[in-house]
């Protein structure tokens, strides 16, 4: 067995906290062994716990039970939680960079991504729109073909589009665009959560999904004939739905993922209902990646406020997609 | 003291059967005495309880106790409930009208309307684009001056552009429609909850509201602007918010109500929280009007399967405001 890589993010923001909280909460929560990738001090700034300073993951199995393993990639000096800065920012991309190249090399079994501030890292040189697409490639993928799928209790939902304008969404939605999204969302249900046979709803762009195209015609023109193909193809696809009933408790028991066409259409029910303990998972990558779904709240770093429930939820989500993997071998 | 005006709706749908439910539920809940207009036949055709036929609304508040007034102003036939027809749109436009005329009057003292389907009121030459339209018209109030307000337990949202196409959207989002929906929203929070400063959020059209203009530039250009001079009017307005993180427990906590650009933004965290139990109010009229915010059901009128919840909190909600209007006199 090996450990799950977590990196530890921006270490001005929550990251440190979140990952330790997750540590102390291992037994309670079952959590399989991790270690940080990042940087020692700045977590035992903000927690009083045992640390287990490693060089190499596999030392992470002995030392888990009794302390919280570090590697230690860069030492990002005296931060301030709250108060980013240059040093932080290179912790944070350095210790991405080697927990991915951990996972990638079998060293580590899963990669779990603790919150960055994009703005500091772009001060760097970082030219990625955010980790998601370093990851990808990194691991040989396009960005484009890395899927964002947020995860709750009992919810999946998938952005077909995310951080663009609103007004620019309607021509982005395309048949090749769902087709792509719902074939890559299918097979990472699949092998990540070992769901045979995913069932996917498809919510329509318009208020009513269009109401038979007299509150716009995307619905007709573009998911309807995607929708067809999708399921000429052998998929479980159904819809498009009205997105405003499409998430309530007796609507999410009848699909295991939503695909959405916006960004908000997506986030605003997953953090309505799960704001604490949705989980970010990228699929469409050949390692397991997840990160809790939040940012890095500089305004309560340090203060031992932050929640780890999403961290927690995002370490198990990763170790069990990967134990699900390694069985099937797919 | 008046009774409550309860418009039936189509007798097709649900309507006769959740306001039959909710009369059921007077004691438990505490409701005020509330009469129907429409048809006494479709109702005893879904359920078994007491009816007294009306011919006069005071008449309800003596047979309120002991049975379900019904003031019949159209018998629709033998209707079979879940297969919509002429006669029964004939009745839900003829109960509806009345409905607003005993309240305007005053022999009502708030209206609440029953699901119709607008497809077959227009078939009977209903030219309104809903409910809200003719009831605000009857009132003297152009129909783009009511405003559409969702609430549940502790969630209040209005979109400030309803059903239109998504493409729509962004043109329409300008700063006199953000003026003057801000405006009828705090005034009728007044009027109707008794919140003497309402704190109004404004939710953000694009992605992580627009990221400082990364991700469209509507918050700039019209959202801030509109929300600087509604705080100069006096008026405790702010944003815009991230759509994404306004609607969980604590964000829910801040504001008094969201005003969203869009139907799905405002739709989607009201239904997806408050499915069963939502209502409609319509704001700006010189009447108070809410309705379950619901449809006919047709799927399953008659079975005996529909949830009078948002029917009783429709009524419960009509009455609490028509008192605090009374008791404020404005």
């Amino acid at each position: 067995m090996t450990p799950l890589a977590v990196s530890i993010g921006d270490p001005a923001g929550v990251g440190p906290e979140i990952v330790a909280k997750a540590w102390d909460a291992r037994a309670s929560r079952g959590l399989p062994p991790f270690f940080v990738v990042g940087d020692a001090r700045s977590i035992a700034r903000v927690w009083a716990g045992p640390i287990a300073e490693i060089d190499d993951p596999q030392a992470a199995l002995d030392a888990f039970d009794r302390a919280l393993p570090v590697l230690t990639v860069h030492d990002a000096g005296e931060i301030t939680p709250g108060v980013p800065d240059v040093e932080g920012a290179r912790c944070a991309l350095q210790s991405l960079e080697l927990a991915v190249g951990l996972v990638r090399s079998g060293a580590a079994r899963a990669l779990v991504t603790g919150p960055v501030a994009k703005i500091h890292l772009y001060a760097i040189g970082f030219e990625y729109p955010g980790q998601t697409e370093f990851v990808a490639e990194r691991c040989g993928i396009a960005g484009e073909n890395a899927v964002m799928m947020l995860a709750g209790p009992d919810l999946r939902v998938v952005p077909m589009t995310t951080h663009v304008p609103l007004s620019a969404v309607p021509d982005l939605i395309t048949v090749d665009l769902v087709l792509a999204k719902a074939r890559a969302t299918a097979r990472g249900l699949t092998r990540n959560f070992g769901i045979e046979r995913p069932r996917l709803a498809v919510a329509g762009l318009n208020p009513h999904a269009g109401e038979s195209g007299a509150l716009g015609r995307e619905e007709i023109e573009v998911l309807e004939p995607a929708i067809a193909q999708l399921v000429a193809e052998g998929l479980d696809v159904t819809g498009p739905y009205a997105a405003d009933t499409l998430f309530h408790p007796r609507a999410r028991a009848r699909y295991d993922a939503a695909l959405c066409c916006y960004h908000d259409q997506a986030l605003v029910p997953i953090k309505t209902l799960f704001f604490d303990d949705g989980v970010n998972m990228t699929l469409g990558l050949p390692i397991v990646r997840t990160s809790p779904d939040h940012g890095t709240a500089f305004a309560i770093a340090g203060q031992n406020r932050a929640e780890p429930g999403a961290m927690i939820a995002a370490i198990a989500m990763a170790a069990e997609a990967a134990d699900r993997r390694a069985a099937s071998g797919i």
